[in-house]
């Protein structure tokens, strides 16, 4: 299981957890493949993390990255708020950074702050440097842990689909270069326009080490991907249509012809008709839409024939029950005109959410 | 000069700077009245400040909002941009927490961090004690500095327009709820789904704040004004148009009919059409446009007929001279369709810009 390929694509054994048929069933897979269930399924971007009193707990003593890369521990994580909630997926407790730490990088989550890299990469030089001294062989060769954590949740999730998780190279380059995070990752941008082709390179090289970390996920028996893109909303279309968007084609790639994809960006309502190309052609990838568009838009948008996700607007998690409750209903009847609908917050579990309230979404989503 | 008005709307004396006709044929005027003059006029957001080294000297032992208050350094800092570059306008050299500070708010400028609130606003009875204890008439008799500052650029300025600047109500309303910055303004969105009355109060109140604020500027002899709005990117179309344009309007409103006005807003591409209503009528207002945008994609979703303001890639300032001259000429190409348009940034000057370059594009659009 966890022998990699060769060549980018994946290559499944017959006794491959994907050909037992475990979760093709599931309403999740069904409707990220464009099938509508019963019900929508519903699970929570960051629902595995800090708004679970039981996360908080386990992860008391041990830093982030570190709980990431032990087996037992990501793996419980990942299980936590599908017991709790009872949501139709797990998604796999990881980071962005963590194929770049496996890679080699020297790279901290600062509280507060978020991922900083010890030496950030801001020059034709930089990116050639990082490329030859942290190839994708060096993470292939060190994906044990995650292979091993995807496999002990997978043990205990029966019918219900793990969605694996990688970060978008755009996002993981505007890391890079700023050396940490940034309100437009204008470092990042300029970098793009003064040299495009070191530019080309390093995206290159971010969307082979998320491929990578991708396939290990799916290898190991993860039943769909999500490719989250935090920054793509500081682009133009043009520059996410050029610069970008080749990149992330690129890290689904090797995973898309075995399970099924949505690809999130937040903010970036504007590039939506061009994220739904990723997969390369409509309807290839899901899309996740973010809370400022709603839903029924962004499906006529994308010509009725792209499955979707989200998006209840994480302000609402505060509002009085009736409120949120409204808030749910219109989420789930914008979706309706889909040809697959995936409930989700519209962003992340916000750390300060109640887990009473995201229980009773499932409940409302369920009922 | 400085009295100031009992109502909201700006009475004007006959001694009055605007009635001069000192600046009403200068092309900033002229454009954001809709005409187009010879060339496009340009200035840049945020020329006064960081990228300057005589800024930098000037500042040097003074924390921002003590310069902000003093009207020699104020108004120098204002000067500096337009004796260096040569550009069509000075904009006022302020912040949009002035008018807070000085309706006796605590609020503090952390350096890399922005706006911290000492008493975050976040409840009903908060928003009620905020607006008895802090109202508008309190501001206005604090005004002093503000105007006298207005008065000594417009001395030195000849025909060179001042532009008069506040926060919108959103912004500053997501500094109060949050405390200080935050990425997705949650907890100030939230309140405005918890209870949307106590966020009305609050949206009305830094709208009479920041009209006050503007109607000092234009007293004292500002011949437009801009209203920015860094964080109304976050909100839904929706959300924006129910809950937050109305105190945006409320804070232009008083100076409306004296004085052309610009709305600028971060991130909000899909707010576009409601954003340039805010003057109550299509064309009342200019509509900043940010880098994300093509300029004729919103000259024409505008329906031709609001001048716009935008929108160099501040990415582009570090590119290759030719790269970015062709990005400069390209914007003032598709800014060519517009009842008129202000040559800027896509957004504020970024602290580490070179002042040379910002130069050589205002030569550019002058040649």
């Amino acid at each position: 299981m966890n022998t990699h390929t060769e060549n980018a694509s994946l290559v499944l054994s017959n006794e491959h957890p994907l050909n037992d048929g475990r979760t093709a069933a599931s309403p999740l897979v069904r409707a990220l493949r464009g099938d509508r269930p019963d019900r929508p399924p519903v699970w929570f971007m960051r629902q595995a993390g800090r708004s679970l009193p039981e996360y908080r707990a386990l992860r008391a003593e041990t830093p982030m990255l570190e709980a990431c890369l032990t087996p037992e521990l990501a793996a419980e994580i990942t299980l936590q708020p599908v017991r709790r909630h009872g949501v139709d997926a797990a998604v796999f407790f990881s980071d962005i950074v963590v194929p770049m730490l496996l890679a080699g990088l020297d790279v901290e989550l600062v509280a507060g702050r978020g991922p900083v890299f010890a030496t950030p990469v801001r020059t034709a030089a930089d990116v050639a440097r990082v490329r030859a001294e942290h190839p994708v062989e060096r993470l292939r060769e060190r994906l044990g842990p995650i292979s091993e954590a995807v496999g002990q949740c997978i043990a205990e999730l029966g019918g219900t689909p793990l969605i694996g998780f990688a970060g978008a190279p755009f996002t993981i380059a505007a890391y890079l270069v700023e050396g940490g995070p940034s309100r437009d990752h204008l470092r990042a941008r300029s970098l793009m326009h003064s040299d495009p082709e070191a530019w080309r390179d390093l995206l290159a090289w971010t969307a082979e080490l998320s491929g990578a970390f991708l396939v290990a996920q799916v290898e190991a028996g993860a039943s769909a991907v999500q490719l989250f893109d935090s920054w793509a909303g500081s682009l133009s279309l043009a520059d996410y249509r050029e610069r970008v968007a080749p990149a992330s084609r690129a890290a689904l790639a090797p995973v898309l012809g075995s399970v099924p994809a949505i690809h999130f960006a937040v903010g970036s309502g504007h590039l939506l008709e061009e994220i739904a190309l990723v997969g390369g052609e409509p309807g290839a990838v899901a899309v996740g839409v973010d809370w400022r568009t709603p839903l029924d838009e962004a499906i006529a948008r994308l010509g009725n024939r792209t499955p979707v996700q989200g998006n209840i607007d994480p302000a609402f998690l505060d509002a009085p029950p009736a409120v949120l409750e409204a808030h749910v209903r219109d989420v789930i009847a914008r979706g309706a005109s889909a040809p697959g609908h995936v409930l989700n917050l519209g962003h992340g579990v916000p750390p300060t959410a109640d887990p009473t309230v995201l229980t009773r979404i499932v409940e409302l989503a369920h009922a």
